[in-house]
């Protein structure tokens, strides 16, 4: 007598991914609820189980649903929306600016609802997520009907989701309070990567996964200049010093691990922690190609992700399987690396192993949750095909077979798609959704890009916003001249500086002649060493404002910022139409003169090489009014020096190409 | 008044891959015949052309079709027959015995077919070919209605087409004859790569290009290897010999390319020689990665190329371009390189030029054939979409556009493929016939996988074949005793050597007990240098067949052949169950007794560690008449000695594991 079931699969190749590897070549499937509860050869679960709902499987392979271990899903609508740029230029200059104007529940929402629609068409039946508003993510994956183990991010900066820290914990307490228990999401907690962490956020986070016993998400050496900064900062490598911190007292999944040495992969797999090798993202972020065959020798568990769908561009895992099996074989110089088995089992058992999740999901076994999925397996793409090695089926499934294959799935027991229908998600509703966003976006981007200021401020904290100066320029015939001045006694000197000082201008075609300079000041000693080294951003329209008396200028200097990374950045961010070198010797007096603060330049320009000594006199000023008060010192100063107003010299040092 | 032509495509973003990199955001193209007579914005297009064939393109990109740079389209055939193994186990296990026995005109066709069908279903419009029969490639691709430029092989070894080059040169230049000036076929000349061929044949090649202007295709610099060989024999890289034997002289189109200088690159550029990028494929055989970019930047002209599908294992270029950007920008350690733009480049307008067909296609432009492509815009996995950058339209083709997302093709004005469905060829029919074929081929290579035997002969040329001894050994006391044998008036040394033996056996759980041994003699001389060394395969079933007086015995060894290849490609051809190292030194005298020739060795096992010296006494015998002879002068041999037949050691040394 046989048990009726909700769902026979019935035919077609049944690729358990078992601990045995077992493959039934003409095959069925039985689910009932929400689990699997007979797999093997077509006669024999047909012998015990009938159902009402008998799914025809020839010519098909069933196969566990695949886990993309790593993604950052609501990045859907951030899809391509900067591409080929360097990580720096595309995290700072893109993303977050984007981010920080248009993150928002509903965008969390309808992203997460995208990706589900692109992960379930692509066979994807479980993945690990990393965001903000994470709740939100985790109703749009229960409504979407798949599994997730989603992390809220937590930085030590202010994120879209909390102005601090403090409050990105408490939402990440509740998030788990609200979810934990969920049939399909496993709520985590995910500080972003040790180096937008302290060593107090790290712990209050591995508290927080501890105290709940939820998975603990984060990002671990991503890139080499990552490990090298921690190894300045700390003398560690990134996975000893997350050693060193407790951090693996938690359950932790570590995306990337492109950086870390064997002895670190020790580490990893002594505390069962495990990875997620993201191979595209890391390839087209020039991150580098993460070890992982050698990573699976050290034992450790490792997933398969796609990375979020900007950095990516998609949600593909059969790609991303593809190209974890060619690219080990490459970095070890041996094609038996990573063969087609493997890299399917770090998608599907191993893959759910390194979510936590490999007692529920992965593979095809009677007891696990009905997450599997239905791919044709004649397109004229796999064909024709060879049976007689027992590795030629998986050789199939990775190397030929594409996402679009997949023509079923199921998962926790619910059909998501049928024939490449899908079920839970409005596909045409959330495509309009997304593409009014985009616009929105695209617009504000636009504006932004528009003007040289707006991109600056989009990246930059400034320190002073539009700032004014009177200044006067001049070819100085002998450097004694300047102590008239300086030995004058209406004169105080208040400090002395001698720099070296290196500006880069951008230029570009604007109308408003817009400038942005990236200036770099070494300070020296009075040995001529450098003591200490400033990098400021300013950005300036070179026009003078007005004249007094034909000598005196009068400068708009409009923004100044830190420059906080290296000029490489400013450079592709920018990308000026023209880029002019500057290099000077710089001493520089701050004086008072009849109380009045001014600043005294004595320069000698090395970059363009222009012959003599230049003398500025400066003030910044607040008013016009002040403006012509400190014009007029000025004035009696050049007096002073003997200096006429005739000599004044208008054009900037970059601009006097020969000597003057 | 409008001219009326045979199809206008109307609508959509028109990607136009020209020298401007004109994209009309609502655009039209007109064709008329064979040719584009129209590109350009919606109204301006349908201001001048009408056309009773309207298709209407909102939602598509309309794009050149791309060109695969590289493939061997009859191995579809032999798609997934063999994965995860090394080129030359690859190649010489797989490939070439399976070749041998079934590439026939009828195989060379249906596997044309076969790869044309899904080249068209993934965008492509043309491609370039090296195989054998290309004459059946030529008919096939013509059918198909696909542009090829088709290489018939050249090898110095007999081929499936010709018993030798000769042969095979008169082929090609019979198949140029008959297909020059076809308007979608343009024969070529294709010596297989510098190593399988000789000064003579590359010349002979260079000459029949030049004879009949057509492109010559070939393989350069694949593998590391490859590449020292070469410079072991010649002491040139593959492009500097290449130059110098003149191969340059003809139109060449380089496949890989992968390990070649800068120097190589500056040569290749001035000769006019193009590249054939094959990502994938390097990467699944551990070939490496091409430089490509520095090949750009040597103003090389670089094409992208799918391959053979035996060792990719699809013909997807939309895989190959998504790859060819990632690994760039990993290779140059920066996400700048290789841009989505310059990807898609390589594929259409210079991928055209790479096949020397630069000026009929690979660009939207009036003039060209019709060759094009029209490709869902709007797919979930390639949604929202942004404009802003110049870039994102070639950012969403080369990151998230999917093989799959082709909707219509063109090629050469007549329609392929309309809404996925395929004009020009029967797939169900292609694909019964490759299902058939793929059984017979199983099935071969199953009876061959069945025995040690088999497979052995399949990869070697036997010096050998069943030959017997009769053999005795025991342990010796002392070396002394030796000189009792060898000084002996009935005895005279022919000759003496002095080896040391390295053996590795291959052992399996067949049922016969099969082995084959690998086995490196250094021989050496008086000093104990080693003089030369030689590598030898010998195929044995252990078991002796009859024992005369309890004590010499006739030992079957079967099969001997030179081993041309390392040790590393037998283990992983053979895989045997258990492998057993032996290491022993040897000397060995030749005598003739009583006018016999017997071989007399004296052996100290040093792997496995075993006390004290051996003594063997062995003849080569033919007829049991003629071993019970040697038997019995072997018993004389061994009363000279001193030693009884009891003292007789059965075992093989790689069976005594402890001290004797």
């Amino acid at each position: 007598m046989q048990k009726s079931v909700d769902t026979l699969l019935v035919g077609g190749v049944v690729v358990t991914m078992n601990k045995q590897f077992d493959v039934f070549y003409d095959g069925a499937v039985a689910i009932d609820g929400d689990s699997i509860v007979a797999v093997g050869a077509r006669e024999d679960v047909l012998a015990a189980y009938s159902s009402d709902n008998v799914v025809d499987c020839d010519g098909k392979y069933v196969l566990p649903g695949l886990v993309n271990a790593h993604t950052h899903a609501p990045m859907t609508l951030l899809r391509g929306i900067a591409d080929d740029l360097r990580l720096d230029v595309w995290l700072l200059g893109y993303m977050m600016p984007t981010e920080r104007e248009f993150v928002t529940p509903e965008f969390c929402r309808l992203g997460t609802k995208i990706a589900c629609a692109e992960m379930i068409r692509s066979g994807v039946t479980a993945f690990a997520d990393m965001y903000y508003f994470e709740a939100e993510v985790a109703a749009a994956t229960a409504e979407a009907g798949m599994r997730g183990v989603l992390g809220e991010s937590i930085l030590k900066f202010p994120t879209p989701d909390s102005t601090s820290y403090d409050e990105g914990l408490a939402y990440t307490r509740q998030f788990i309070e609200d979810w934990k228990g969920h049939p399909l999401i496993t709520p985590a907690v995910a500080p972003h990567a040790p180096y937008t962490n302290t060593d107090e956020t790290l712990r209050l986070c591995t508290e927080l996964a501890l105290e709940y016993d939820v998975p603990l998400l984060t990002h671990i050496a991503e890139t080499a200049q990552e490990v090298q900064d921690m190894i300045d900062e700390t003398g560690m490598r990134v996975v000893e010093r997350m050693d060193q911190v407790s951090l693996f007292h938690a359950k932790v999944l570590c995306a990337h691990c492109v950086h870390i040495k064997p002895f670190e992969m020790r580490v990893l797999a002594e505390r069962k922690a495990t990875a997620a090798h993201c191979p595209s993202s890391n390839l087209k972020l020039a991150s580098g190609i993460a070890p992982v065959s050698d990573m699976l020798k050290s034992k450790m568990t490792v997933g398969i992700g796609t990375d979020g769908p900007a950095s990516n561009n998609d949600l593909d895992m059969f790609t991303e399987i593809h190209l974890a099996a060619l690219l080990a074989k490459t970095q070890a110089n041996d094609p038996t690396v990573l063969p087609a088995r493997q890299a399917l089992l770090m998608a599907t058992r191993m893959g759910a192993e390194a979510l936590f999740l490999g007692d529920i999901t992965g593979s095809l076994e009677v007891g696990k949750r009905a997450d599997m999925i239905v791919i044709d397996a004649h397109p004229i793409h796999n064909m024709p095909q060879f049976d007689r090695d027992p590795n030629n089926i998986y050789s199939r499934i990775v190397y030929a077979a594409k996402s679009t294959d997949v023509r079923h799935v199921w998962c926790n027991g619910q059909i998501l798609m049928r024939d490449r229908e899908l079920l839970t998600l409005d596909e045409p509703a959330l495509i309009a959704e997304a593409r009014a966003l985009a616009l929105k976006i695209d617009a504000f981007l636009r504006t932004r890009e528009g003007s040289v200021l707006s991109k600056l401020v989009a990246i930059v904290e400034l320190d002073q916003a539009e700032t004014f100066e009177v200044q006067f320029k001049a070819k100085l015939s002998d450097e004694t001249v300047l102590d008239r001045l300086l030995t004058h006694p209406q004169v105080s000197i208040q400090l002395f500086n001698h720099y070296r000082q290196y500006d880069s201008y951008f230029l570009f075609d604007d109308e408003g002649d817009e400038r942005v300079r990236y200036r770099e000041d070494d300070k020296l000693n009075e040995k001529g060493e450098v003591e200490s080294v400033r990098t400021r951003l300013t950005y300036s329209v070179p026009t003078y404002e007005r004249a007094f008396d034909s000598a005196v200028l009068l400068f708009r200097s409009k923004f100044i910022a830190d420059a906080t990374r290296p000029l490489r950045f400013y450079r592709e961010y920018f990308q000026p139409k023209e880029e002019r070198q500057l290099e000077k010797d710089r001493r520089r007096w701050h004086i008072l003169f009849q109380d009045v603060l001014f600043y005294v330049n004595l320069d000698r320009v090395i970059k363009p090489e222009l012959d003599g000594l230049f003398i500025e006199l400066k003030s910044r000023t607040y008013s016009m009014k002040d403006a012509e008060k400190k014009a007029r010192q000025i004035q009696t100063m050049l007096t002073i020096l003997g200096i006429t107003p005739e000599d004044v010299l208008h054009d900037h040092y970059i601009e006097m190409d020969k000597v003057v």
